[in-house]
């Protein structure tokens, strides 16, 4: 018998973005969200906790997409890079928390449902 | 001048565990620990919106890293293959619920904190 809920995709969540989808790039698109002044390259590299090599790869996958813009800035008489989201970067990282919250709730839920099944029905389907 | 939270890795994440936070693995993950009994193949495959290559891909992974148990079970007395998340795995993917809360917790104040900053301020920074 076939589940009640096993609807073609019931949880597949198309709206997980490949490209913000990613750990590293998460916690850059986080970083950002927080600071819409934009933050600079060493200070998003510290939050991130990220090397250089790995911050620059992972930022031009983001401004490529048109997610995140880089622009030079002076910060105590310093050129340095400060990134950007951009506000369609802004729009589809809300869009993606969005069913990065539906995920959650989805799994927590279904995670305490099934706690609260009596032990007869955890061991019903064995053979 | 830094950010006050700036701290080493503020947003880095660590507990998104690479083999948990891949789109199709977190489909898998939430439909199974929502059927404590486990679910049939076709069933799963249905549930992610997955064909059978990449699901059984996916399961492999799962399997390898010992979240997931696979095992022979019967149904209308066909054979076909029950996925189960292992004790660990449930555990496991509880814990990294538990982060992607605090990602989407983190994300949604930022960028309701950024939102109510006086326009001065968003532009601030421009050179």
């Amino acid at each position: 018998m076939p589940f009640a809920d096993a609807t073609s995709g019931r949880f597949s969540y198309d709206g997980l973005d490949r490209i913000m989808h990613e750990k590293a790039r998460l916690s850059v698109l986080t970083s950002l969200v927080a600071h819409p002044k934009g933050v600079a390259f060493p200070d998003l590299k510290r939050l991130c906790g990220l090397t250089d090599g790995n911050l620059s790869r992972h930022l031009a996958v983001l401004q490529e997409a048109g997610l995140v813009s880089l622009a030079k800035g002076f910060e105590s008489n310093r050129s340095q890079t400060i990134c950007r989201l951009t506000s369609t970067g802004r729009g589809r990282f809300l869009a993606y928390l969005g069913v990065l919250e539906q995920v959650v709730r989805d799994a927590a839920d279904a995670a305490a449902e099934a706690e609260h099944q009596p032990p007869a029905m955890l061991a019903g389907n064995r053979t």
